[in-house]
Protein backbone atom coordinates (compact mmCIF):
# COMPACT_ATOMS: atom_id res chain seq x y z
CA UNK A 1 0.00 0.00 0.00
CA UNK A 2 1.26 3.30 -1.03
CA UNK A 3 -0.97 5.48 1.45
CA UNK A 4 -1.25 9.44 1.44
CA UNK A 5 -3.66 11.72 2.55
CA UNK A 6 -5.69 14.14 0.80
CA UNK A 7 -6.93 16.94 2.08
CA UNK A 8 -9.54 20.11 0.20
CA UNK A 9 -9.89 22.65 2.46
CA UNK A 10 -12.53 25.00 1.64
CA UNK A 11 -14.37 28.16 2.51
CA UNK A 12 -16.70 26.31 4.42
CA UNK A 13 -15.51 22.41 4.91
CA UNK A 14 -12.04 20.95 5.27
CA UNK A 15 -12.78 17.24 3.34
CA UNK A 16 -9.72 14.63 4.07
CA UNK A 17 -9.11 11.36 3.42
CA UNK A 18 -6.87 8.31 4.29
CA UNK A 19 -6.20 7.14 0.35
CA UNK A 20 -4.57 4.09 -0.91
CA UNK A 21 -2.81 5.05 -4.27
CA UNK A 22 -2.22 1.65 -5.10
CA UNK A 23 -5.73 0.60 -4.97
CA UNK A 24 -7.06 4.23 -5.03
CA UNK A 25 -9.58 2.93 -2.20
CA UNK A 26 -10.80 5.72 0.35
CA UNK A 27 -9.19 4.28 3.71
CA UNK A 28 -10.59 7.04 5.83
CA UNK A 29 -12.40 10.18 5.71
CA UNK A 30 -13.09 13.37 7.99
CA UNK A 31 -15.07 16.35 7.37
CA UNK A 32 -14.95 19.35 9.43
CA UNK A 33 -16.14 22.95 9.65
CA UNK A 34 -13.43 25.64 8.58
CA UNK A 35 -14.44 28.26 10.74
CA UNK A 36 -13.42 30.66 8.03
CA UNK A 37 -11.98 33.92 10.43
CA UNK A 38 -11.71 32.14 13.75
CA UNK A 39 -8.22 32.01 14.84
CA UNK A 40 -5.54 30.27 17.50
CA UNK A 41 -3.20 32.92 18.52
CA UNK A 42 -2.65 34.73 14.87
CA UNK A 43 -3.19 31.48 12.87
CA UNK A 44 -5.98 30.70 11.58
CA UNK A 45 -7.98 27.75 13.18
CA UNK A 46 -8.62 25.64 9.85
CA UNK A 47 -4.67 25.16 10.03
CA UNK A 48 -4.93 23.76 13.49
CA UNK A 49 -8.12 21.53 12.26
CA UNK A 50 -5.60 20.26 9.07
CA UNK A 51 -3.07 19.67 11.35
CA UNK A 52 -5.24 17.79 14.14
CA UNK A 53 -6.80 15.71 10.79
CA UNK A 54 -3.47 14.61 9.76
CA UNK A 55 -2.63 13.66 13.37
CA UNK A 56 -6.20 11.48 13.30
CA UNK A 57 -5.69 9.70 9.70
CA UNK A 58 -1.76 8.81 10.26
CA UNK A 59 -2.92 7.50 13.54
CA UNK A 60 -5.25 5.31 11.89
CA UNK A 61 -2.87 4.04 8.80
CA UNK A 62 -0.12 3.11 11.43
CA UNK A 63 2.50 4.14 9.13
CA UNK A 64 4.48 6.51 10.56
CA UNK A 65 4.17 10.22 8.83
CA UNK A 66 2.92 10.18 5.54
CA UNK A 67 3.29 12.81 2.55
CA UNK A 68 -0.11 15.51 2.70
CA UNK A 69 -1.94 16.72 -0.31
CA UNK A 70 -3.69 19.90 0.28
CA UNK A 71 -5.74 22.18 -2.17
CA UNK A 72 -7.90 25.47 -1.42
CA UNK A 73 -8.65 28.29 -3.33
CA UNK A 74 -6.29 30.52 -4.85
CA UNK A 75 -3.01 30.72 -6.82
CA UNK A 76 -0.69 27.90 -5.51
CA UNK A 77 3.00 29.17 -5.35
CA UNK A 78 5.34 26.92 -7.89
CA UNK A 79 7.18 25.53 -5.07
CA UNK A 80 4.17 23.74 -4.51
CA UNK A 81 4.14 24.86 -0.63
CA UNK A 82 1.79 27.61 0.07
CA UNK A 83 -1.17 29.32 -1.37
CA UNK A 84 0.18 32.38 -2.65
CA UNK A 85 -2.66 34.63 -3.60
CA UNK A 86 -5.78 34.63 -1.81
CA UNK A 87 -7.33 37.80 -1.13
CA UNK A 88 -10.19 38.47 0.95
CA UNK A 89 -11.43 35.92 2.75
CA UNK A 90 -9.58 32.87 4.23
CA UNK A 91 -7.33 35.57 5.84
CA UNK A 92 -3.91 33.42 7.52
CA UNK A 93 -3.84 30.68 4.26
CA UNK A 94 -2.04 32.97 2.03
CA UNK A 95 1.88 32.36 2.61
CA UNK A 96 1.18 29.44 4.97
CA UNK A 97 3.87 27.13 4.41
CA UNK A 98 2.40 23.73 5.27
CA UNK A 99 5.25 21.32 5.40
CA UNK A 100 6.96 23.36 7.79
CA UNK A 101 3.38 23.82 9.56
CA UNK A 102 2.63 20.24 9.49
CA UNK A 103 6.35 19.03 9.59
CA UNK A 104 5.77 16.78 7.21
CA UNK A 105 6.09 16.71 3.49
CA UNK A 106 3.26 18.72 2.36
CA UNK A 107 1.92 19.64 -1.43
CA UNK A 108 -0.08 22.26 -2.57
CA UNK A 109 -2.31 22.67 -4.87
CA UNK A 110 -5.36 25.18 -6.23
CA UNK A 111 -8.59 23.47 -5.57
CA UNK A 112 -10.09 23.57 -8.86
CA UNK A 113 -6.73 21.84 -10.16
CA UNK A 114 -7.10 19.05 -7.83
CA UNK A 115 -10.49 18.97 -8.75
CA UNK A 116 -9.67 17.81 -12.37
CA UNK A 117 -6.84 15.34 -10.94
CA UNK A 118 -9.21 13.53 -8.95
CA UNK A 119 -11.58 12.90 -12.09
CA UNK A 120 -8.66 11.92 -13.73
CA UNK A 121 -7.68 9.28 -11.53
CA UNK A 122 -11.16 8.14 -10.74
CA UNK A 123 -13.90 10.20 -11.90
CA UNK A 124 -14.61 11.10 -15.64
CA UNK A 125 -11.31 11.78 -16.85
CA UNK A 126 -9.78 8.55 -16.35
CA UNK A 127 -7.21 7.66 -18.12
CA UNK A 128 -6.89 10.94 -20.33
CA UNK A 129 -3.96 12.87 -20.91
CA UNK A 130 -5.37 16.22 -22.42
CA UNK A 131 -8.63 17.21 -20.97
CA UNK A 132 -9.91 20.87 -19.05
CA UNK A 133 -12.76 20.68 -16.35
CA UNK A 134 -15.60 23.82 -16.02
CA UNK A 135 -17.07 24.05 -12.89
CA UNK A 136 -20.21 25.71 -12.50
CA UNK A 137 -21.27 26.87 -9.28
CA UNK A 138 -21.27 30.19 -7.26
CA UNK A 139 -18.48 31.16 -9.60
CA UNK A 140 -16.97 29.60 -12.66
CA UNK A 141 -13.86 27.63 -12.06
CA UNK A 142 -11.69 25.24 -14.12
CA UNK A 143 -9.01 23.45 -14.94
CA UNK A 144 -6.79 22.19 -17.58
CA UNK A 145 -4.57 18.72 -18.04
CA UNK A 146 -2.17 19.23 -21.00
CA UNK A 147 -0.21 16.06 -21.83
CA UNK A 148 -0.70 14.66 -18.68
CA UNK A 149 0.21 17.73 -16.77
CA UNK A 150 -1.37 19.94 -14.80
CA UNK A 151 -1.39 23.79 -16.71
CA UNK A 152 -0.41 25.56 -13.85
CA UNK A 153 1.61 28.63 -15.52
CA UNK A 154 3.43 30.99 -14.60
CA UNK A 155 2.19 32.65 -11.34
CA UNK A 156 -0.65 29.38 -10.78
CA UNK A 157 -3.24 31.33 -12.32
CA UNK A 158 -3.71 28.78 -15.18
CA UNK A 159 -7.35 26.93 -16.08
CA UNK A 160 -9.45 30.20 -14.54
CA UNK A 161 -11.99 28.91 -17.02
CA UNK A 162 -14.51 31.04 -16.43
CA UNK A 163 -12.76 34.15 -16.95
CA UNK A 164 -12.40 34.43 -20.29
CA UNK A 165 -14.92 36.77 -22.29
CA UNK A 166 -17.65 35.60 -24.39
CA UNK A 167 -19.67 38.98 -24.81
CA UNK A 168 -16.74 42.24 -24.71
CA UNK A 169 -19.15 44.57 -24.74
CA UNK A 170 -20.85 42.96 -21.13
CA UNK A 171 -20.08 44.18 -17.99
CA UNK A 172 -16.63 43.41 -16.31
CA UNK A 173 -16.45 40.72 -13.73
CA UNK A 174 -14.77 40.90 -10.69
CA UNK A 175 -11.50 39.79 -12.32
CA UNK A 176 -12.12 42.63 -14.84
CA UNK A 177 -12.91 40.59 -17.37
CA UNK A 178 -15.49 41.61 -19.86
CA UNK A 179 -18.86 39.72 -20.31
CA UNK A 180 -17.15 36.25 -18.61
CA UNK A 181 -18.62 32.69 -18.67
CA UNK A 182 -18.78 33.55 -15.38
CA UNK A 183 -20.62 36.76 -15.66
CA UNK A 184 -23.60 34.32 -17.63
CA UNK A 185 -23.42 31.40 -15.63
CA UNK A 186 -22.50 31.87 -11.78
CA UNK A 187 -24.94 31.65 -9.32
CA UNK A 188 -23.24 34.79 -7.96
CA UNK A 189 -24.79 36.81 -10.85
CA UNK A 190 -28.18 35.19 -11.03
CA UNK A 191 -29.96 37.30 -9.33
CA UNK A 192 -29.12 40.50 -11.57
CA UNK A 193 -29.58 38.26 -14.66
CA UNK A 194 -32.94 37.19 -13.75
CA UNK A 195 -34.18 40.11 -12.45
CA UNK A 196 -34.37 38.51 -8.92
CA UNK A 197 -36.79 35.61 -10.00
CA UNK A 198 -34.74 33.23 -9.39
CA UNK A 199 -33.16 32.50 -6.22
CA UNK A 200 -30.45 30.26 -7.73
CA UNK A 201 -29.49 28.00 -10.97
CA UNK A 202 -31.48 25.28 -9.27
CA UNK A 203 -34.81 27.13 -9.03
CA UNK A 204 -34.30 28.53 -12.64
CA UNK A 205 -33.89 25.54 -14.05
CA UNK A 206 -36.72 23.79 -12.27
CA UNK A 207 -38.85 26.95 -13.54
CA UNK A 208 -37.60 26.04 -17.33
CA UNK A 209 -38.08 22.42 -16.75
CA UNK A 210 -42.06 23.54 -15.65
CA UNK A 211 -42.42 25.81 -18.67
CA UNK A 212 -41.51 29.14 -17.68
CA UNK A 213 -40.98 30.71 -20.74
CA UNK A 214 -38.90 33.17 -19.10
CA UNK A 215 -36.91 31.00 -17.56
CA UNK A 216 -36.19 28.70 -20.97
CA UNK A 217 -34.75 32.14 -22.05
CA UNK A 218 -32.64 32.68 -19.75
CA UNK A 219 -31.24 29.37 -19.06
CA UNK A 220 -30.59 28.96 -22.73
CA UNK A 221 -29.11 31.91 -23.13
CA UNK A 222 -26.64 30.48 -20.43
CA UNK A 223 -26.05 27.48 -22.21
CA UNK A 224 -25.76 28.96 -25.45
CA UNK A 225 -22.39 31.14 -23.66
CA UNK A 226 -21.25 28.01 -21.89
CA UNK A 227 -21.27 26.15 -25.46
CA UNK A 228 -19.37 29.49 -27.28
CA UNK A 229 -16.88 29.53 -24.32
CA UNK A 230 -16.22 25.77 -24.64
CA UNK A 231 -15.55 25.80 -28.39
CA UNK A 232 -13.44 28.74 -27.46
CA UNK A 233 -11.52 26.69 -25.33
CA UNK A 234 -11.59 23.58 -27.18
CA UNK A 235 -9.74 25.54 -29.96
CA UNK A 236 -7.09 26.66 -28.05
CA UNK A 237 -6.50 23.50 -26.16
CA UNK A 238 -7.95 20.93 -28.11
CA UNK A 239 -8.49 18.25 -25.40
CA UNK A 240 -9.94 14.90 -25.92
CA UNK A 241 -12.49 15.32 -23.55
CA UNK A 242 -14.51 17.91 -21.62
CA UNK A 243 -15.60 17.53 -18.01
CA UNK A 244 -18.65 19.62 -16.96
CA UNK A 245 -18.97 20.06 -12.63
CA UNK A 246 -20.35 21.73 -9.56
CA UNK A 247 -23.49 21.89 -8.04
CA UNK A 248 -25.10 23.67 -11.38
CA UNK A 249 -23.79 20.81 -13.63
CA UNK A 250 -24.66 17.79 -11.34
CA UNK A 251 -28.17 19.46 -10.57
CA UNK A 252 -29.11 20.19 -14.07
CA UNK A 253 -27.97 17.25 -15.77
CA UNK A 254 -29.78 16.83 -19.05
CA UNK A 255 -31.11 19.98 -18.65
CA UNK A 256 -27.64 21.10 -19.31
CA UNK A 257 -26.41 18.52 -21.44
CA UNK A 258 -29.04 18.39 -24.22
CA UNK A 259 -29.16 22.16 -25.18
CA UNK A 260 -25.30 22.22 -24.94
CA UNK A 261 -24.73 19.48 -27.51
CA UNK A 262 -27.50 21.13 -29.76
CA UNK A 263 -25.73 24.36 -29.36
CA UNK A 264 -21.66 22.95 -29.83
CA UNK A 265 -23.04 20.94 -32.92
CA UNK A 266 -23.97 24.28 -34.60
CA UNK A 267 -20.73 25.78 -33.19
CA UNK A 268 -17.93 23.30 -33.46
CA UNK A 269 -15.28 23.56 -35.74
CA UNK A 270 -14.73 19.62 -35.83
CA UNK A 271 -11.66 19.21 -37.98
CA UNK A 272 -11.38 15.97 -40.10
CA UNK A 273 -15.02 15.10 -38.04
CA UNK A 274 -13.38 14.92 -34.92
CA UNK A 275 -16.42 15.91 -32.10
CA UNK A 276 -15.83 17.15 -28.62
CA UNK A 277 -16.56 14.58 -26.01
CA UNK A 278 -18.71 15.91 -22.90
CA UNK A 279 -19.04 14.46 -19.74
CA UNK A 280 -20.39 15.54 -16.20
CA UNK A 281 -17.69 14.99 -13.36
CA UNK A 282 -18.31 11.50 -11.51
CA UNK A 283 -15.64 11.89 -8.71
CA UNK A 284 -17.85 13.35 -6.61
CA UNK A 285 -17.50 14.55 -2.83
CA UNK A 286 -14.07 13.59 -2.27
CA UNK A 287 -12.70 14.59 -5.89
CA UNK A 288 -10.25 16.96 -4.45
CA UNK A 289 -9.01 14.75 -1.31
CA UNK A 290 -8.23 12.13 -4.13
CA UNK A 291 -6.94 14.83 -6.64
CA UNK A 292 -4.50 15.82 -3.59
CA UNK A 293 -3.13 12.41 -3.50
CA UNK A 294 -2.99 11.73 -6.68
CA UNK A 295 -0.31 15.06 -6.89
CA UNK A 296 1.26 13.39 -3.76
CA UNK A 297 2.28 9.63 -4.88
CA UNK A 298 2.64 11.48 -8.79
CA UNK A 299 5.26 14.00 -8.14
CA UNK B 1 28.39 21.58 -34.85
CA UNK B 2 24.78 20.02 -34.87
CA UNK B 3 23.21 20.71 -38.51
CA UNK B 4 19.68 20.64 -39.34
CA UNK B 5 17.37 21.59 -41.86
CA UNK B 6 14.73 23.76 -41.39
CA UNK B 7 11.70 23.97 -43.86
CA UNK B 8 8.72 26.85 -43.76
CA UNK B 9 6.31 25.10 -46.66
CA UNK B 10 4.06 28.11 -47.01
CA UNK B 11 1.06 28.58 -49.62
CA UNK B 12 3.15 31.17 -51.09
CA UNK B 13 6.55 30.00 -50.74
CA UNK B 14 9.27 27.62 -49.13
CA UNK B 15 11.99 28.84 -46.98
CA UNK B 16 14.06 26.45 -45.85
CA UNK B 17 17.65 27.07 -43.81
CA UNK B 18 20.83 24.63 -42.88
CA UNK B 19 21.37 25.82 -39.48
CA UNK B 20 23.66 24.80 -36.60
CA UNK B 21 21.77 24.06 -33.58
CA UNK B 22 25.08 24.75 -31.17
CA UNK B 23 25.34 28.51 -32.68
CA UNK B 24 22.04 29.39 -33.79
CA UNK B 25 23.80 30.46 -37.07
CA UNK B 26 22.09 29.96 -40.23
CA UNK B 27 24.91 28.76 -42.36
CA UNK B 28 22.82 28.67 -45.73
CA UNK B 29 19.30 29.37 -46.82
CA UNK B 30 17.06 28.75 -49.85
CA UNK B 31 13.67 30.14 -50.81
CA UNK B 32 11.65 28.91 -53.78
CA UNK B 33 8.02 29.10 -54.74
CA UNK B 34 5.58 26.85 -53.87
CA UNK B 35 4.02 26.53 -56.97
CA UNK B 36 0.62 25.42 -55.10
CA UNK B 37 -1.55 23.35 -57.35
CA UNK B 38 1.47 21.76 -59.64
CA UNK B 39 2.36 18.59 -59.94
CA UNK B 40 5.06 15.70 -60.58
CA UNK B 41 2.89 12.85 -61.82
CA UNK B 42 0.49 13.14 -58.80
CA UNK B 43 2.64 14.47 -55.98
CA UNK B 44 2.44 17.60 -55.54
CA UNK B 45 5.10 19.48 -57.08
CA UNK B 46 6.40 21.48 -53.74
CA UNK B 47 7.15 17.99 -52.18
CA UNK B 48 9.30 17.69 -54.92
CA UNK B 49 10.97 21.07 -54.23
CA UNK B 50 11.33 20.42 -50.52
CA UNK B 51 13.86 17.26 -51.75
CA UNK B 52 15.66 19.27 -54.05
CA UNK B 53 16.30 21.70 -51.48
CA UNK B 54 16.92 18.80 -48.97
CA UNK B 55 19.65 17.83 -51.34
CA UNK B 56 21.29 21.23 -52.22
CA UNK B 57 21.67 22.17 -48.43
CA UNK B 58 22.89 18.75 -47.17
CA UNK B 59 25.92 18.96 -49.98
CA UNK B 60 26.73 22.40 -48.48
CA UNK B 61 26.71 20.93 -44.90
CA UNK B 62 29.01 17.69 -46.63
CA UNK B 63 28.12 15.68 -42.79
CA UNK B 64 25.41 13.25 -45.05
CA UNK B 65 21.87 12.70 -44.14
CA UNK B 66 20.61 15.44 -41.46
CA UNK B 67 17.31 15.72 -39.95
CA UNK B 68 14.79 18.02 -41.46
CA UNK B 69 11.88 19.68 -39.25
CA UNK B 70 9.22 20.83 -41.60
CA UNK B 71 6.41 23.07 -41.27
CA UNK B 72 3.05 23.63 -43.23
CA UNK B 73 -0.26 24.85 -42.77
CA UNK B 74 -2.72 22.19 -41.23
CA UNK B 75 -3.00 20.06 -38.25
CA UNK B 76 0.40 17.98 -37.40
CA UNK B 77 -0.55 14.48 -37.10
CA UNK B 78 0.80 12.97 -33.49
CA UNK B 79 3.38 10.93 -34.97
CA UNK B 80 4.95 14.12 -36.44
CA UNK B 81 5.55 12.66 -39.80
CA UNK B 82 3.10 14.14 -41.66
CA UNK B 83 0.05 17.13 -41.60
CA UNK B 84 -3.11 14.96 -41.12
CA UNK B 85 -6.02 17.89 -42.22
CA UNK B 86 -5.46 20.67 -44.14
CA UNK B 87 -8.55 20.93 -46.71
CA UNK B 88 -9.00 23.53 -49.51
CA UNK B 89 -5.84 23.93 -50.51
CA UNK B 90 -2.14 22.48 -50.72
CA UNK B 91 -3.87 19.74 -52.46
CA UNK B 92 -1.31 16.49 -51.88
CA UNK B 93 0.20 17.54 -48.49
CA UNK B 94 -2.63 15.86 -46.43
CA UNK B 95 -1.25 12.32 -44.83
CA UNK B 96 1.95 12.95 -47.27
CA UNK B 97 4.65 10.79 -44.85
CA UNK B 98 7.56 13.56 -45.18
CA UNK B 99 10.03 11.39 -43.70
CA UNK B 100 9.34 8.57 -46.08
CA UNK B 101 9.34 11.13 -48.80
CA UNK B 102 12.73 12.69 -48.03
CA UNK B 103 14.02 8.58 -47.04
CA UNK B 104 15.89 10.62 -43.78
CA UNK B 105 14.68 11.76 -40.48
CA UNK B 106 11.40 14.23 -40.90
CA UNK B 107 9.59 16.17 -38.18
CA UNK B 108 6.25 17.83 -38.92
CA UNK B 109 4.76 21.00 -37.09
CA UNK B 110 2.13 23.20 -37.22
CA UNK B 111 3.21 26.33 -39.09
CA UNK B 112 2.23 28.50 -36.07
CA UNK B 113 3.85 25.59 -33.64
CA UNK B 114 6.94 25.93 -35.73
CA UNK B 115 7.12 29.99 -35.78
CA UNK B 116 6.55 30.34 -31.69
CA UNK B 117 9.74 27.68 -31.08
CA UNK B 118 11.53 30.16 -33.89
CA UNK B 119 10.60 32.81 -30.74
CA UNK B 120 11.56 31.06 -28.15
CA UNK B 121 14.92 29.87 -29.28
CA UNK B 122 16.61 33.19 -31.26
CA UNK B 123 13.66 36.01 -31.13
CA UNK B 124 11.53 37.68 -28.42
CA UNK B 125 10.45 34.63 -26.04
CA UNK B 126 14.10 33.53 -25.83
CA UNK B 127 14.42 31.15 -22.82
CA UNK B 128 10.67 31.28 -21.86
CA UNK B 129 8.71 27.89 -20.50
CA UNK B 130 5.30 29.71 -20.36
CA UNK B 131 4.36 31.88 -23.27
CA UNK B 132 1.66 32.35 -26.11
CA UNK B 133 1.89 34.05 -29.46
CA UNK B 134 -1.08 35.60 -31.71
CA UNK B 135 -0.53 36.07 -35.59
CA UNK B 136 -1.89 39.06 -36.77
CA UNK B 137 -2.14 38.54 -40.86
CA UNK B 138 -4.74 37.69 -43.35
CA UNK B 139 -6.09 35.05 -40.49
CA UNK B 140 -5.36 35.29 -36.83
CA UNK B 141 -3.36 32.47 -35.70
CA UNK B 142 -1.30 31.44 -32.88
CA UNK B 143 0.53 28.69 -30.36
CA UNK B 144 1.22 27.92 -27.26
CA UNK B 145 4.17 27.07 -24.88
CA UNK B 146 3.18 25.67 -22.08
CA UNK B 147 6.06 24.34 -19.22
CA UNK B 148 8.38 24.52 -22.15
CA UNK B 149 6.71 22.00 -24.51
CA UNK B 150 4.59 23.29 -27.43
CA UNK B 151 0.77 22.74 -26.35
CA UNK B 152 -0.20 21.01 -29.71
CA UNK B 153 -3.49 19.03 -27.92
CA UNK B 154 -5.16 15.77 -29.02
CA UNK B 155 -5.25 16.22 -32.77
CA UNK B 156 -2.87 18.93 -33.32
CA UNK B 157 -5.57 21.73 -33.19
CA UNK B 158 -4.13 23.33 -30.38
CA UNK B 159 -3.01 27.46 -30.38
CA UNK B 160 -5.44 28.23 -32.34
CA UNK B 161 -5.86 31.60 -30.58
CA UNK B 162 -7.54 33.46 -33.31
CA UNK B 163 -10.44 31.07 -33.00
CA UNK B 164 -12.35 32.54 -29.20
CA UNK B 165 -14.75 34.28 -29.24
CA UNK B 166 -14.91 37.77 -28.05
CA UNK B 167 -18.46 38.35 -29.10
CA UNK B 168 -20.99 35.79 -28.94
CA UNK B 169 -23.69 37.83 -30.52
CA UNK B 170 -21.45 38.14 -33.96
CA UNK B 171 -21.40 35.47 -36.70
CA UNK B 172 -19.58 32.87 -37.15
CA UNK B 173 -16.08 32.50 -38.74
CA UNK B 174 -14.96 29.81 -40.89
CA UNK B 175 -14.31 27.12 -38.36
CA UNK B 176 -17.63 27.94 -36.77
CA UNK B 177 -17.20 30.07 -34.28
CA UNK B 178 -19.47 33.38 -33.37
CA UNK B 179 -17.51 36.58 -32.80
CA UNK B 180 -14.35 35.26 -33.08
CA UNK B 181 -10.86 37.36 -32.83
CA UNK B 182 -9.63 36.37 -36.52
CA UNK B 183 -13.22 38.19 -37.34
CA UNK B 184 -12.11 41.38 -35.70
CA UNK B 185 -8.50 41.20 -36.71
CA UNK B 186 -8.05 39.44 -39.62
CA UNK B 187 -7.39 41.09 -42.85
CA UNK B 188 -9.96 38.95 -44.39
CA UNK B 189 -12.69 40.58 -42.85
CA UNK B 190 -11.62 44.07 -43.24
CA UNK B 191 -13.41 44.97 -46.12
CA UNK B 192 -16.10 43.75 -44.49
CA UNK B 193 -15.70 45.82 -41.01
CA UNK B 194 -14.54 48.92 -42.74
CA UNK B 195 -17.27 49.04 -45.24
CA UNK B 196 -14.82 48.39 -48.26
CA UNK B 197 -12.83 52.00 -47.50
CA UNK B 198 -9.71 50.44 -46.26
CA UNK B 199 -7.50 47.51 -48.48
CA UNK B 200 -6.06 46.09 -45.78
CA UNK B 201 -4.84 46.65 -42.10
CA UNK B 202 -1.77 48.73 -43.29
CA UNK B 203 -3.73 51.38 -45.38
CA UNK B 204 -6.55 51.31 -41.93
CA UNK B 205 -3.54 52.13 -39.48
CA UNK B 206 -1.69 55.24 -41.52
CA UNK B 207 -5.21 56.64 -42.10
CA UNK B 208 -5.87 56.31 -38.30
CA UNK B 209 -2.84 57.89 -38.32
CA UNK B 210 -3.19 60.41 -40.25
CA UNK B 211 -6.65 61.34 -38.29
CA UNK B 212 -9.12 59.52 -40.10
CA UNK B 213 -11.67 59.69 -37.23
CA UNK B 214 -13.38 56.44 -38.84
CA UNK B 215 -10.35 54.63 -39.49
CA UNK B 216 -9.59 55.63 -35.40
CA UNK B 217 -12.36 54.12 -34.32
CA UNK B 218 -12.68 50.83 -36.49
CA UNK B 219 -8.45 49.95 -35.48
CA UNK B 220 -9.29 50.75 -31.45
CA UNK B 221 -12.61 48.66 -31.62
CA UNK B 222 -9.83 45.91 -33.05
CA UNK B 223 -7.46 46.69 -30.50
CA UNK B 224 -10.01 46.61 -27.65
CA UNK B 225 -11.47 42.90 -28.84
CA UNK B 226 -7.61 42.15 -29.05
CA UNK B 227 -6.92 42.85 -25.41
CA UNK B 228 -9.75 41.37 -24.37
CA UNK B 229 -8.82 38.14 -26.09
CA UNK B 230 -5.38 38.37 -24.43
CA UNK B 231 -6.42 38.45 -21.15
CA UNK B 232 -9.08 36.05 -21.76
CA UNK B 233 -6.11 33.36 -22.91
CA UNK B 234 -3.93 34.85 -20.43
CA UNK B 235 -6.09 33.77 -17.67
CA UNK B 236 -6.36 30.20 -18.98
CA UNK B 237 -2.76 29.97 -19.87
CA UNK B 238 -0.95 32.10 -17.74
CA UNK B 239 2.09 32.93 -19.31
CA UNK B 240 5.13 34.53 -18.80
CA UNK B 241 5.10 36.75 -21.95
CA UNK B 242 2.63 37.45 -24.70
CA UNK B 243 4.12 37.46 -28.37
CA UNK B 244 2.08 39.32 -31.00
CA UNK B 245 3.10 38.80 -34.70
CA UNK B 246 2.38 38.88 -38.23
CA UNK B 247 2.47 41.54 -40.40
CA UNK B 248 -0.37 43.78 -39.47
CA UNK B 249 1.62 43.45 -35.67
CA UNK B 250 5.16 44.13 -37.48
CA UNK B 251 3.87 47.25 -39.41
CA UNK B 252 1.18 48.53 -36.97
CA UNK B 253 4.27 48.79 -34.26
CA UNK B 254 3.37 51.35 -30.95
CA UNK B 255 0.20 52.36 -32.89
CA UNK B 256 -0.88 48.72 -31.81
CA UNK B 257 1.16 48.47 -28.62
CA UNK B 258 0.42 51.58 -26.81
CA UNK B 259 -3.72 51.53 -27.28
CA UNK B 260 -3.48 47.88 -26.53
CA UNK B 261 -1.72 48.27 -23.27
CA UNK B 262 -4.08 50.92 -22.31
CA UNK B 263 -6.69 48.56 -22.95
CA UNK B 264 -5.09 46.15 -20.71
CA UNK B 265 -4.55 48.59 -17.68
CA UNK B 266 -8.20 48.38 -17.59
CA UNK B 267 -8.78 44.41 -18.11
CA UNK B 268 -6.11 42.63 -16.85
CA UNK B 269 -6.56 40.91 -13.94
CA UNK B 270 -3.15 41.23 -11.96
CA UNK B 271 -2.89 38.93 -9.25
CA UNK B 272 -0.82 40.00 -6.67
CA UNK B 273 0.63 42.88 -9.04
CA UNK B 274 1.67 40.37 -11.62
CA UNK B 275 1.29 42.47 -14.77
CA UNK B 276 1.07 40.58 -18.61
CA UNK B 277 4.34 41.17 -20.26
CA UNK B 278 4.16 41.87 -24.18
CA UNK B 279 6.21 41.95 -27.16
CA UNK B 280 6.27 41.93 -30.98
CA UNK B 281 7.85 38.87 -32.22
CA UNK B 282 11.88 39.52 -33.65
CA UNK B 283 12.64 36.39 -35.29
CA UNK B 284 12.13 37.54 -38.57
CA UNK B 285 11.06 35.67 -41.85
CA UNK B 286 13.34 32.44 -40.87
CA UNK B 287 11.34 32.19 -37.25
CA UNK B 288 9.53 29.04 -38.50
CA UNK B 289 12.74 27.31 -40.19
CA UNK B 290 14.02 27.75 -37.18
CA UNK B 291 11.32 26.40 -35.19
CA UNK B 292 11.73 23.28 -36.93
CA UNK B 293 15.00 22.86 -36.58
CA UNK B 294 14.73 23.75 -32.88
CA UNK B 295 12.18 20.63 -33.07
CA UNK B 296 13.98 18.56 -34.45
CA UNK B 297 17.58 19.49 -32.16
CA UNK B 298 15.36 18.90 -28.68
CA UNK B 299 13.37 16.08 -29.60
Amino acid sequence: MSLAIGIDLGGTNIKAALIDGDSSSLIASISRPTLDGEFVGDEPRFAHTVRDIVHELEAKAGQGKLCVGLSAPGLAHRNGRCIDWMPGRMHGLEKLDWSAFLGREARVLNDAHAALLGEVWIGAAKGCQDVFMITLGTGVGGAVLSEGRLLKGHIGRGGHLGHITVDANAPKDIFNTPGSLESFLGNKTLQERGAGKYENTHVLVAAAAAGDAEAQTLWLESVRYLAVGIVSLVNVLDPELVILGGGIASGAGDQLMQPLQSYLDDFEWAPGGHRIRIALATAGEWAGAYGCVYHCLNR
